[in-house]
């Protein structure tokens, strides 16, 4: 099956908006085993859509159409098709059922901007929306298979996941393909390679190993194809979960923070932080996870050096003597906020973020980590020279997986950031 | 001028990443009046890219080709070059000669796979990167002005604004255009509309409004053209302005946060937060912000009913009878953080972000925000029924728009948060 794309608005040729409707068509169709062999962008401009519609559908078997179905007058992808097929454009009877319908479950009244929506060409089949006015329009061009989609994500997804892919894979024999993502956090994309080289020099073909950069989180996907799609997946993923070992965090989609969330959880502990140069990111990304308060006890967030002595009874002896970024500093932080909040276990940072505040012996990207319970604190010397939203979200997610790493009872730390020590 | 984009690379085709470089370019050169009327997406498939350079490039006057350029065998683009225009491909000295400047910058020793990016098209002129190791490639095919760009976004951007736009600029008379973005906080696109409706009737044609969500700040953009652009663009930014009144956050990029410490480091006020539902988000987006540490003392994080009490003495009678989510906890919140951490001025935040934790008296969504001095503090309940992220996302930038107000002895509220008052 040869399948193309072409996209149509005027927002995506000004700059103002990022396409992400083709790769979300790619990701969804990928499994399945097609791919997009061409992608056409075009403003809304009826001559050089019908232009397009009329080039690329005598070049393919399916093209898909994303945009131009809405009810104002810069959507024509409707008009467009209607006069690539010489067909005219009437009420179709099928999209004004699903407007009335659409209609009477908002409790909208019908308008006449809507009611455009369901002026379609002659002859055309409606894509069923369930989740929007805007009904799909299905029909050939020559032998081409077209469809044509709405622009809104949410629309599209459910209308690729529920009409599009089951009616290409009733036409189309494809083959069978599985895939399986995997979040690792501190383990480089070519550590894995070399891992995974060494390991297996005879990997097979028919697995395929794909990473993608989602920082701090590196995703890891594995797709087979073929008959056996599914044993030969549940094969490999055991395969190369054992040479990531403790640097999975589990699943994709999954964040740091959701893995410790999970694992304090299962353990029964609880968690609180004191925070300095990451000035409150690890309580929010903790707190940002749905049930997070049965295990987040609270976070102090200690930005001035008086606040350190006043609520985590650190010493001022230990604060003009070491500096606010030094090792007994970190440790007094982590047992204060143990002490002053009162959790099983704690995270405490500090650091110098940048672009200000760094010195000879103290350079922006210097940061302390203590972490563990008041009876095993571990604490730890990195050396991150990144741009201030880079350093605070890399030592946000690496105080979180040094905790994860603790409550599992891993042993030593990330493989990335062992290169990081200071 | 007629201006197609060619964009190259499988990673574009499969989804693994979505395209934000054509954004790029069409954003950087619709201030000099120029659009792209086109743009295609191949993957690295050397006869596909041959087929489309010939395509496009026979029908516009500057076709712009992103990718390809890098030193691995599926970086296409100069090879597919040289076979559109049947020259050889060779060894050419300006790109050898920036590449060894390059390599000598970075203390790398050239090697065989670097020594492909100075392998052109013969004839054709380089554009100079002063990013990377990838030059550019300049040609002409037949009277179209063919430019060959790199992948990497900050080497694209650098190249178009150092090289190519001067370039355009040279070659092609263009409307003199002029924009300005504005940041927004709490005020809608359509009241803004409304209120421009009302007082300008005439706004002139050749002034151009537009807006862009990116939550949680609206982007107000004007865009003027022709001569006396620099002028009119000037007097309309005063008009808009005026109808902006008090939500205008300043000069885009700016963030909430932003605003908020510009305001408090020139009245010279420094500002604490004691969080319950926003779970330290606050202080993370006021640290965010590089020299917030002359603004920010510090934050209490408290997300259990035993840690209000100890750190911010909040009474047990008010948690009983009142809840943890009510006016009386929430304004000794305020008060417990001002005396604790000690600061100028103090936001306080308690709500159910859900999806747990509501109830019928007070849903999932209820939040009641206290904020300014000890003297003069405020307190309002609102009520925004959104999903978990969204909510905290929103609360937060609210609770960092009220204190702005407060600083700026601005009276009432964001508009939009009116009607979310509970």
């Amino acid at each position: 099956m040869k399948l193309q794309l072409l996209l149509t608005g005027n927002e995506l040729m000004a700059g103002d908006t990022i396409d992400s409707n083709s790769a979300m068509i790619a990701e969804l169709i990928t499994d399945y085993g097609w791919r997009i062999d061409k992608k056409v962008t075009v403003g809304d401009d009826l001559k050089l859509l019908e232009q397009q519609i009329h080039t690329l559908a005598n070049d393919c078997d399916v093209l898909i159409i994303n945009g131009g179905l809405g009810p104002t007058v810069d959507d024509m992808t409707s008009l467009a098709l209607a006069h690539v097929t010489v067909n005219p454009i009437t009420e179709h009877p099928d999209a004004l059922a699903h407007l009335n319908a659409w209609c009477v479950q908002k409790g909208f009244r019908l308008n006449k901007s809507n009611l455009k929506q369901a002026m379609l060409p002659d002859g055309c089949h409606i894509i069923a929306n369930s989740r929007g006015s805007a009904v799909g329009i299905r029909m050939l061009i020559g032998n081409c298979l077209v469809l044509a989609t709405p622009g809104v994500p949410g629309e599209l997804r459910a209308m690729m996941k529920e009409e599009i892919i089951p009616l290409l894979n009733g036409k189309f024999a494809s083959d069978y393909i599985q895939t399986k993502r995997l979040a690792v956090f501190g383990l480089g994309e070519s550590s894995i390679q070399e891992r995974v080289n060494a390991r297996y020099p005879d990997w097979p073909d028919d697995v395929e190993l794909g990473f993608r950069a989602s920082m701090p989180v590196l995703e890891v996907k594995l797709t087979t194809r073929g008959q056996h799609a599914g044993t030969k997946l549940h094969e490999w993923r055991h395969n190369i979960i054992q040479l990531i070992d403790d640097h999975l965090l589990g699943d994709m989609p999954l964040s740091v923070a959701q893995a410790v969330i999970t694992a304090a959880s299962q353990h029964q502990l609880s968690i609180c932080t004191a925070e300095s140069c990451t000035g409150g990111r690890i309580a929010a990304e903790l707190t940002g996870v749905a049930g997070s308060s049965s295990v987040f006890s609270g976070g102090i967030v200690s930005y001035s050096n008086d606040l350190k002595q006043r609520l985590l009874e650190v010493s001022e002896a230990s604060l003009a003597s070491d500096g606010a970024v030094s090792e007994s500093v970190v440790r007094q932080m982590a047992l204060g906020a143990l002490q002053t909040i009162g959790a099983d276990l704690v995270v405490a940072v500090t650091g110098i973020a940048g672009p200000d505040g760094g010195s000879e012996d103290k350079p922006v990207g210097t940061v302390w980590l203590a972490w563990g319970s008041s009876e095993d604190l571990r604490v730890e010397k990195f050396f991150l020279p990144l741009d201030r939203g880079l350093f605070q979200t890399l030592v946000t997610a690496l105080g979180l997986d040094l905790i994860r790493r603790y409550i599992l009872k891993i042993p030593g730390l990330p493989e990335l950031m062992t290169r990081r020590r200071a």
